[in-house]
């Protein structure tokens, strides 16, 4: 393994509560350690079972330059291989598609879709294809959720797995499909990417069509009616979070927030949404016509996922929409937005792809423009870790997991 | 601080007389020696108060990765800060502009144009705002002439301000303007950049439109009659000066050249121009119609003013143009040049913009051609230090400035 | 010298009948071991006698940030020299061209062909001219084809030249022009794009112009009637030599094949060409009307030469066809393919530009996307070196020369 000397003496001068040091942001060694130790040592969320609807349907996950093919073989199974023939290395395929077979385009040899290697001509005697087939990448799927993992050994998955199952169960994705993707290509390093993700203290300035349907309660915000001068009213968080509970414990699907327990990284929390909207939509009406729950389309709340490093979901009554970010470089970050509709709808009846994306469109070329800012101002000389306010405490456990899981990756 | 052994390896192989080692002009490394330690170690030349002419006038100065902002306040106090919000780091400001305070973009921190933090909102208890103010840049004004040092300690700038302010009050800086600004990215080394300013070894077959008002007496040049086969005529320099400097005494404003007294780092020098011209323009006439000194249009003159590392000013007797030079990459160098008029003078009417400018938009692209192709075959393996000629006494002093700094930055 | 550790380590790694380890195809690392150690160990082909066909005439050769010029002195000799002036470093020619002279656009130093300081003014008295000659480049010239070598102390090239001017006299270089020059970047290593121009194993599914007049014998290959199941046929491919032998011995120009002989870097072949063909051409017909050679346009053969690291050659009856590769970077090469045709054939009359370079033009191209999906797929985590086949020894014989080469750079 690669030294990562400045990279460890960044994460002990690490204190909770502030941002991280200047190099942990900006710092090429950091891309590096980033990319080829951190994001490889912990799950990362890749793409719904709805990327890969059905057998022979393939889709890319990439981190750094490691590409990943998932597959849905013909027994309807999923499953991940590294992206390199095992020939000459050449990359199998170049994009998502569809195929009976993976062909490597260089000398033809062929896989089929569980990985095993089915041809190769002229080979020496002593070659045994049983021994080249590709290699498989550690793959789960929660409830529909593909995660994957670059370790050897993967670290444990399952208190994940429980509290988010059962949850998205009610949405059965199995019945979803791709409705409309965006990559968004961000000029920023990804952990500001994520902690611009992980609080509202930026939103009133910055997000109207976002907050026209969601509430910032929940990111240790107050009442919007407080403007400029609130302070954080958890009381009034809990009374309305109470008002609703009846209701979805009436219709049977109430959870309490799950918070990132025990130092696990996930957060899995009901909550209504703004305005009376039941979707997240810039009128707050549904954007499709198809439920994809069984409550209808009047229900005013949402389920959101939240997964470190890398994730964030938000189930309404009507659609999907799904977030994976993968760094691309050291200042930049891909922002990969996925919505998804009931597989019935059909596409300019029951939904226009435009109205279904317009919220998070808007609000994720917003979030760019600030989480680039953000970074531009760090790479300087004046930078100096600052302080958390009371409304970024999600912020700052996205930080204190990366830190931590850094330091075991590190061992420092 | 990083370790730079290579770079202190090629400062010991330096040998006065001729061009540095390879490694000190093309390496990644000498980029970042020359951005994170030896600019830093050194006063460098921003800009004018004319940048920064109205209270809430803010203007940018950028090196590297670190940028500072130079303010205007209420009280008309010049002020320098870097450009990094004190809660999350955001960059405050993308470029010059005016404004009562200084807000940032990403969470609406407030500032006062004096640094102080005057708003943040839902901070924890234990924040107190004034501990978060901006952190401030070390900033003299020499006549007019803004300099900034990123040092914690900055060398002394005593004996620069008593040489220069002196000879420039008589042009009332003060009274100024900024006409015309161009920034031009030239592809080669920032110290090539430099060195190709401090000679005009290369004027005679590169630079038609400077030769018209600018005599290259002084840079080591002899008589322009004696053509090719021209020695250096040092007497007939001598003689010429002589001429003028009874009418310059008459008028009271004659010093005798000061010449980098001492090891000190400024050239400031009153010499004719050529030809009989009284302003560096195509045809010798003033730009202006307003004079920016006490003795109209009519003298042929100019005082120019040389520092080091990083500048260069002339003043004519209706306008002064003055250029500030900072390095993007290992062969990526900004020079930004700035015409100067006097405030009452109106565009349209009393000067052309494109004729104030002409005369060194086309100098600086000749010049960046060839500090290209200069950068461009120091890189090869073929390159090998060679000797300055007669002609490149300044260009020697520029390298022996930044040589002995760079010694005295990294201690060898 | 740097260190190069983990090339020393990768190195050692290797194993016959394998592609290399990861970091050696893909590390910005071995891109610098590449061009500054093994790459400057070597001869490389630059460019053949055509390029500087008469007194005056220059061509330059650049090898990662070193740029050499090739010149035809006023005698008529070729002669090579690093392209940077011995004053201050500037390039001095910026291309290909015709002078008298190589006058510094800089500050007009000036030299002769054959590089001797002719003129530089006002240097100081202890200058002396003698000493300050372009610095030279080690040249040779086999048979037309020119070889450079960047090293202080070349390594031997005698059975080189003696292998390769015999067989290719016939064609008389000197006698040749050149008709279409392209320079093509392949988003590739440049050792992929070698062992991409080694082996046919993937000439059916890609290259359908090649194979209208490439005979794929001799790369290993059985009968193309064979189809996807063929194995390799040696002695169907030692027959059909037979046949054309008796032919060749008739007209006095037969030889054995030479292949890479007691480790030396050379492979010279005739072959017979397919369906019938004269030429390299999209129909198997002659490209230009002017034999290069004594026996005319009817004969279905043609001479191949390919050198170790970064060249191959094809003499038809009526063009030659030559390539020379350099890395412009980790993942960036440039091949320049050449086609010369007899300097008395007329562009227009005797011979159509595109048609003469439509075959290797086509094939380029393919062969560049493949290359680029080779890189594409080594770059990521799950490459692993994988096992040549038959058809591809010559791959193997590059990468062994590679290795060995680099091994005995580096002293490992």
């Amino acid at each position: 393994m690669m030294h990562f000397d400045a990279i460890a003496e960044s994460l002990k001068q690490d204190k909770p509560g502030f941002t991280l040091p200047q190099k942990l942001y900006v710092s090429e060694e950091a891309y590096k350690f980033d990319t080829e130790v951190m994001l490889k040592s912990v799950w990362l969320y890749a793409c719904t079972i709805a990327h890969v609807k059905n057998p022979g349907d393939r889709f890319l996950f990439e981190l750094g330059d490691t590409s990943v093919i998932v597959t849905r073989t013909k027994d309807g199974e999923i499953k991940a291989f590294h992206n390199s023939c095992t020939h000459r290395g050449a990359k199998l395929c170049d994009g998502a598609g569809k195929s009976a077979r993976l062909v490597c385009p260089y000398h033809q040899w062929t896989f089929s879709l569980d990985g095993k290697l089915l041809a190769a001509r002229n080979m020496p005697e002593e070659f045994d294809k049983a021994e080249f087939g590709l290699r498989p990448v550690a793959l789960e799927n929660i409830g529909g959720l593909i995660f994957l993992c670059l370790a050897d050994n993967p670290p444990p998955i399952d208190r994940v797995k429980a509290d988010i199952e059962e949850q998205i169960a009610i949405y059965d994705m199995t019945k979803l499909k791709v409705a409309v993707q965006d990559d968004l290509i961000e000029p920023a390093n990804w952990k500001l990417v994520m902690e611009n993700n992980r609080e509202c203290y930026h939103c009133d300035a910055s997000h109207p069509e976002l907050l026209k349907s969601l509430s910032t309660y929940g990111f240790g915000k107050g009442l919007p009616e407080d403007g400029e001068g609130d302070v954080v009213d958890d009381a009034a968080f809990d009374a309305m979070l109470e008002a609703q509970r009846q209701r979805w414990e009436d219709l049977g699907f109430y959870h309490d927030i799950v918070e990132f327990p025990d130092n696990w990284w996930h957060r899995v929390a009901r909550l209504p949404l703004a305005n009376g909207a039941v979707s997240q939509t810039l009128d707050g009406k549904p954007a499709s016509q198809k439920p994809i729950w069984p409550h209808g389309l009047n229900e005013t709340t949402s389920l959101s996922v939240w997964t470190q490093p890398n994730s964030w979901h938000h189930f309404c009554c009507d659609h999907v929409v799904t977030f994976s970010l993968t760094p691309l470089g050291p200042e930049k970050t891909l922002l990969r937005t996925t919505w998804l509709v009931h597989e019935d709808a059909v596409e300019g009846v029951d939904y226009d792809p435009a109205n279904l994306a317009a919220v998070w469109r808007a609000t994720n070329a917003q979030d760019s423009h600030l989480s680039a800012v953000n970074h531009a101002g760090i790479k300087g000389d004046g930078y100096r870790p600052g302080m958390y306010s009371v409304e970024e405490k999600l912020v700052d456990a996205f930080k204190a997991f990366y830190v931590e899981r850094s330091r075991a990756a590190l061992g420092v």
